[in-house]
């Protein structure tokens, strides 16, 4: 087991979470091969940075990869990878499966992360699942209808009063003190277990491109080495480009890498309707920056606006995301990619998480007596 | 294409909906035997009455079969078919995928259905991705909140004033003078649908229990015949034993079962929080009853308080469900079932949709500087 800091080097022979430069660690590239089976945890095993605990699996992975007719909207060939359709509904469950499978193992009694959504479901339904308590931290502001789809798997929900930000920090310190295993957005595990995505997404077409929503930068990392193994163990041909998508509202990454800075800094007053991915200063930013440089890869923003019109559209083809998962289809708008380039777009979450804030259909009335007219009219 | 009416005999050469008797009609069982394949429906695909519209699926079927440890308490080996993992979250895309292939090859452009919940939103998705029009009926009482995880979708909602038991034979009716095709609760295209289920499952594992939630009967009756066709192909030894299970509030099919009635009759004052089986007069319910009586199978219905019990203890596994979907583990415990048999218990909706209904765990509050003590204690 080695991992090695993105950023500066540095390489650890243990699973630490950080390496002593503030930056994320990483698992080196894993070599293999595929294997015939089910699950896709089966098909890479030799993969994946510990054993996974299939007993304890609830059938994350494997999600549909959707051809959408909005491709020719765009002119370009258009997949949709629905990773609504996990088990607690959102991508967060293959990290949260890989590195709660670690935790086990590793003899932790209790897990932890610091999350209001997707992450927080998830962590606190797997910790039942793998018969670990949880330590699920809130932020101050989040409303009791959203966190009792939190804590209705057992987990125990902290709403933290303070400076929410620093908590991503201060919880992965804490918990190395009193042996509560955090596993974050951009945890070493959690981004292997995203590498799924990209095998998945292989087994069926090779993209040209892949229209990843960026937040913390896990997901993108995940998405990236996935891709990266295959390409170097000669399972794939070349590289797809891979594009960062962020909200106006909160772009940290997309900032500093059209200004051409080294390092990410903090994006003051975020604000945008895509939730699930208003992280102002991602940990796995600078990874993300170094990442996009060294493959010539993008970063594209879209506006509320756009992630709305997005979502209207992807409902519009039976697929009902939050708007942080639209943010790929607003960036098709703007990328003007070549003609007939494969493009797929990850929809990383239910929009059913997220219902208050769904662009709203026509509801009309209609008396029985006159059904007949209301179903003739169009 | 022949039809027939399993109650009085009839034979249909057309897709009716119903026989002239009042009863539902379904197909005759078909003869086949399963190829390899990714999907479900090209696995099975001998056994479909239309040609499945691949290109327009949106990736259902093919759910996770989870083994539970909830069968050490109950004595028995029990497994999880999670339908909540769907395009749109229920098992109802299943049916509605194939039904809307159907319309789409009869020529229609514009489909329909009866329902405030599951259904409605999984109609509503899936004429828009089969480029049709949709007319959802829903209930005068439904709420705006609800009814956005519907409209969203592109189908026109309708809140019909009047009595709403009416609609499901209205608008098969109205349906057919204006050329608009309801897949209701028991459509037979989308019965067919639901054989999926029993279809892979039996891939998986020869069941001795199937416990399936049941309101229509339309889900009840797929199951049945899924199983049944793979008896009389010779792809499984036995047919397991199928239990239907209703809420106590509203059970008008296990009461005409127990009574030993020939017929079911209207379910007066039907209350109980698990509104997606809570239909008063199930349209498929003398069909059930005549497929329990032959089979020798069973009707077990369940209190709310023993659903919320069993709602708990699916979360507390990973797996929130709606009240209705946990109506299965409710029925484990009345059962006593003998040792060790190997039980399927289909959990048949996301419990995002019933938020409102969830059991709330515990909440607490941490100031951040002394989040160090919240983490330790237990």
């Amino acid at each position: 087991m080695k991992l090695r800091c993105p950023i500066c080097g540095r390489t650890y022979e243990k699973p630490v979470q950080r390496c002593s430069c503030g930056e994320p660690v990483e698992f080196e590239l894993f070599e293999g091969e595929p294997y015939i089976g089910k699950g896709v945890w089966e098909r890479f095993w030799d993969f994946w940075p510990v054993e996974p605990v299939l007993e304890f699996s609830l059938g994350e992975g494997d999600t549909p990869l959707v051809k959408s007719r909005l491709g020719g909207e765009f002119g370009v060939r258009l997949y949709l990878k629905n990773e609504t359709v996990n088990p607690t509904w959102s991508f967060k469950d293959r990290g949260t499966f890989l590195a709660m499978s670690y935790a086990l193992k590793a003899g932790y009694k209790t897990v932890g992360t610091v999350s209001t959504g997707n992450m927080a479901a998830s962590v606190s339904a797997y910790a039942s699942r793998f018969g670990l308590k949880a330590k699920i931290l809130v932020s101050e502001s989040a409303g009791d209808e959203k966190l009792k789809a939190v804590s209705v798997y057992g987990g125990e929900v902290i709403r933290v009063l303070g400076d929410y930000g620093r908590l991503y920090f201060e919880s992965l310190k804490l918990g190395e003190k009193l042996g509560v295993y955090f596993m974050n957005s951009d945890n070493p595990f959690r981004i292997e277990g995203y590498k799924g995505i990209a095998f998945e997404i292989a087994e069926e077409l090779t993209p040209d491109y892949v229209l990843i929503p960026t937040s913390s930068g896990g997901l993108f990392r995940g998405v990236a080495k996935g891709f990266l193994e295959l390409y170097e163990n000669g399972l794939i041909d070349g590289l797809p480009k891979l594009i960062a998508v962020q909200a106006e509202g909160c772009s940290p990454i997309c900032r500093a890498f059209k200004e051409g800075k080294a390092k990410i800094e903090r994006f003051e007053n975020p604000k945008t309707i895509a939730k699930a991915i208003a992280n102002p200063y991602p940990p796995s930013g600078n990874a993300v920056l170094k990442l996009l440089r060294e493959f010539g890869w993008g970063c594209v923003s879209v506006s509320d606006n756009e992630i709305r019109k997005a979502q209207e559209m992807l409902a519009r083809e039976g697929l009902f995301v939050q708007p942080a998962s639209a943010t790929g289809i607003a960036a098709l708008e703007k990328l003007d990619l070549p003609e007939g380039v494969k493009v797929v777009s990850i929809l990383t979450g239910s929009g059913l998480r997220t219902l208050k804030d769904a662009p709203a259909g026509e509801i009309t009335e209609c008396p029985l007596e006159t059904l007949k007219d209301c179903l003739r009219s169009t």
